[in-house]
């Protein structure tokens, strides 16, 4: 990791080295054979994470990390142009203050981490872990907000959260500790905290539709669904297509006023009347990097998009026998820095110690968007040739046109994998009318599109009635996108006149 | 907090409105007199700290997560340009591993804090939260590093820890909970890793110097002082003339090999010979903020120095009764374009339910460096009224030279703040040669430079001997800038032969 891809390590010439030839860094399972043992095996093979010896925890190493900072180069300024403030609450919260809001603390309580002692001595009481910081931080808010002239109140928190689940620990997807940002902001009206809400969900779709190159659906959930403790929930919903499975990729909640009933946060208007104010919370975490990489991942390694990979060019000599090898190498060198002085991340990898073709399947297996060859051939004429990670296509291009080319080039990667990625997406989404559809459906791992009469039960009977191995179905979204609903369609599940098409799958 | 000091809240002209004047904003205690309470104060009435219901922790208000920001924004640029990458490592550590380096848990032992029930469920084995993470990371360090190509390994982590202190709770300077960056490297030879001590040492002293306006000393802990397990261990340390304590700013470690003995962190050199690595820790904290705070602050609240100040300059509207109140306000918000175009961070408080004086007050309270008065008579001259914080000194500066003229004045601030500090810092160095004069340098809250024989149970001695209600002396920091040391020159504490200069003191 450390000294792997810089402008550094360049050969001695006149020493011999034994030089690495084997291409043997394949991954051991096939993205469409074993899909689960594939991603385990291409996040720890990409040197994104590696296992940590407390089940459910992961290290996220820098190649994970750097992808998790491009994204906060994005989100962080875009929140503070809407006048959100970062701060830092702690980490602890008493038992007294997270059994505050009742149906919160219900849907987080089997999940909390207890701090219990500390050195050899018994805390007086236990102390809880943050699973989410509603409960940290609302005592506060009604201390701070009085008048009407203290809102709206945004403050916006990066840091680590933990959730003790005991259900499959999955990198990214499912761990016990994560990094999130968590957004909490309080309004004097509904409507400022309904537009904030859907502002926000914007900035979410944009992290993966125009960073990671995933299409998402932008929906609300069900009430069964929803955010523990909350009025409603918005979402961007992504989907697996190799396990048919929906996945959550970032929630924007309206907490309407249940927070700030039981916390009394409360504020005067200008006409003095005391009211309570109207909350949201929101938040993306470490998961979109996993999304990620279950998207575009194939049996090569990582696929990274472009906006978000470390290195988007990784340039590698391809010296031969008898060629003008310090030249190559030259060659490598001022192209990393012409390309980096127009603002692209590009290394090169001069290891005197692996092939060409080592190196090839190193970076293809990491994700790298594009490989720029460097050898006697395109020395002497005074061009590259640039490799494609995510269709393997390959072409020459003169040095004079690099810049221009490359940043075309991986322009185009990311549109591409996009509309990749959306063409297998649409492929799963079915539109079915009856259970019957939805059962052959569900069973072909679609993401199912349905009438639905928008009941409670009837969403607790789907999940009764698909339970099994593979899991209970369960709503994913209602799409804010919706199709025609003409009158007289009939609930797919409970027969019932249907009020909205919801989306339905499987989901992690 | 969330509308203050914006641009908008533009006084709606006609009506009436009720105009607070009362200045009574100011501290309760005085820094010379009270100084702990006045400490408590300041961080509160600022706005930086909010009190949380559980001991020792403290809620980051923007007013210091800004600070912070804006100290990451040189230093990770500056690690990573010396090739450093940002990774996350778990918040858990198991007991076993927390175990392995003896006196490193010995150090660390008696504040570790334990999770030992997830919701209701008893964990089979309590996993401690991290204190600092050498041996989170080592294992895996053994586990990454092979041969000395993969040397030097540099691996840095923006994250909270936690030590459960139960001594002195005090805001950002003692807290259970705090953030850092802890930086881990590992190289091949011990020359690498003791220039990079310097190198990352050198940045801790600019946060101080060139960020926090704070001289510090460059210097090297005594073995007693030294990190728990680590080889030796510099620092930068800053003092605090009102208590007359020093204050341990930031550390740079080399560890040695004890880790890599510990962990079987070995690699292979180029001749095959299996050798083991030797690495570094270091670490700098939000400890950072609360030594600005006691340096700088005043009587009147914080001074914060212009570098890292959320806000650089407020532009206070000053309308009299007769005035073009519109004209002045437009006036106020063109300031803010002008002075923000040219990259400065300025604000305009244009709230109507505030005096002028009020203003004054609060943009005092909260240290920010200039203030921009806009009146009748300005508005005229075609030029602002520009008062400093930190010495109150008042200015009239004509618009078209604004740019120019603001940003050399918060350039004089940084060096006045600094200037001024170092001058009372310097006063309270006093240099000695016997215990008697030492006992009286002690008495006198004095950072004491004292020719030392550098002996553990010497140090042990003196701490022995100084024990008493306000704590006992230690060394703070044997400084690389050594005075001369005469042939003959007795220790100070036990009359055998000097080997260095080291300073003394009472220590935070």
């Amino acid at each position: 990791m450390a000294s792997k891809g810089g402008t550094n390590g360049k050969p001695k010439p006149g020493k011999k080295k034994e030089v690495k030839k084997e291409t043997g860094l394949g991954l051991t399972y096939k993205k469409d054979e074993n899909f689960g043992e594939w991603y385990s095996e291409v996040v720890v093979s990409s040197e994104m994470i590696e296992y940590y010896d407390i089940s459910g925890c992961y290290i996220l190493r820098p190649w994970s990390i750097a992808i998790w900072e491009n994204l906060h180069a994005f989100f962080d300024p875009e929140i503070k142009r809407m006048n959100v403030k970062n701060a830092y609450f702690p980490l602890f919260v008493s038992d007294s203050v997270l059994q505050k809001e009742k149906d919160h603390i219900e849907g987080f309580a089997p999940e909390v981490a207890w701090v219990t002692k500390s050195g050899k001595t018994e805390l007086e009481v236990p102390i809880a872990v943050r699973p989410t910081s509603e409960t940290v931080m609302y005592p506060y808010y009604s201390k701070w907000i009085r008048g009407h002239r203290d809102l709206p109140l945004r403050l916006n928190q990066w840091c680590n959260v933990v959730r003790w689940e005991f259900s499959n620990p999955t990198p990214f997807i499912r761990s016990r500790e994560f990094l999130w940002q968590e957004g909490h902001t309080a309004f004097a009206t509904k409507d400022e905290a309904d537009q904030e809400v859907l502002e926000i969900l914007e900035l979410y779709r944009r992290i993966y539709e125009e960073y990671l190159a995933i299409p998402v659906i932008k929906g609300k959930k069900s009430e069964l669904e929803k955010f523990a403790g909350g009025l409603y929930t918005t979402s961007v919903e992504a989907f697996i297509p190799n396990t048919g499975r929906g996945i959550q990729g970032a929630t924007s909640h309206c907490l309407g006023q249940n927070f700030a009933k039981m916390f009394q946060i409360t504020f005067e208007n200008e006409s003095r009347e005391k009211l309570m104010v109207w909350q949201n919370s929101w938040a993306y975490s470490t998961r979109t990097i996993g999304v990620m990489v279950m998207v575009h991942g194939d049996d090569k390694g990582l696929v990274l998009p472009p906006k978000v990979a470390a290195v988007q060019a990784i340039v590698i000599p391809v010296p031969y026998k008898d060629a003008d090898t310090q030249g190559i190498f030259n060659a490598c060198s001022s192209t990393v820095s012409l390309l980096s002085a127009a603002g692209l991340r590009v290394e090169a990898d001069l290891r005197d110690n692996y092939s060409p073709g080592w190196k090839y399947s190193h970076w293809e297996m990491k994700g790298v968007p594009l490989r720029i060859e460097i050898g006697p051939k395109d020395l002497a004429n005074k061009q590259v040739r640039v490799v494609r990670r995510d269709d393997g296509s390959k072409q020459d291009i003169a040095m004079d046109n690099l810049v221009e080319q490359v940043k075309k080039i991986l322009e185009n990667i990311h549109e591409s994998l996009f509309n990749k990625a959306k063409e297998k997406r649409d492929d799963c989404i079915q539109k079915v009318h009856t259970w019957d559809e939805f059962a052959v459906a569900l069973n072909d791992k679609k993401m199912i599109l349905a009438p639905w009469c928008d009941e409670e039960e009837v969403e607790k009977d789907v999940k009764a009635r698909t339970k099994g191995e593979m899991g209970a179905a369960k709503s994913l979204c209602t799409p804010f996108d919706q199709p025609e609903l003409p009158e007289g369609t009939l609930c797919f599940a409970s027969g019932k006149p249907a009020k909205k098409w919801t989306y339905w799958g499987r989901s992690y």
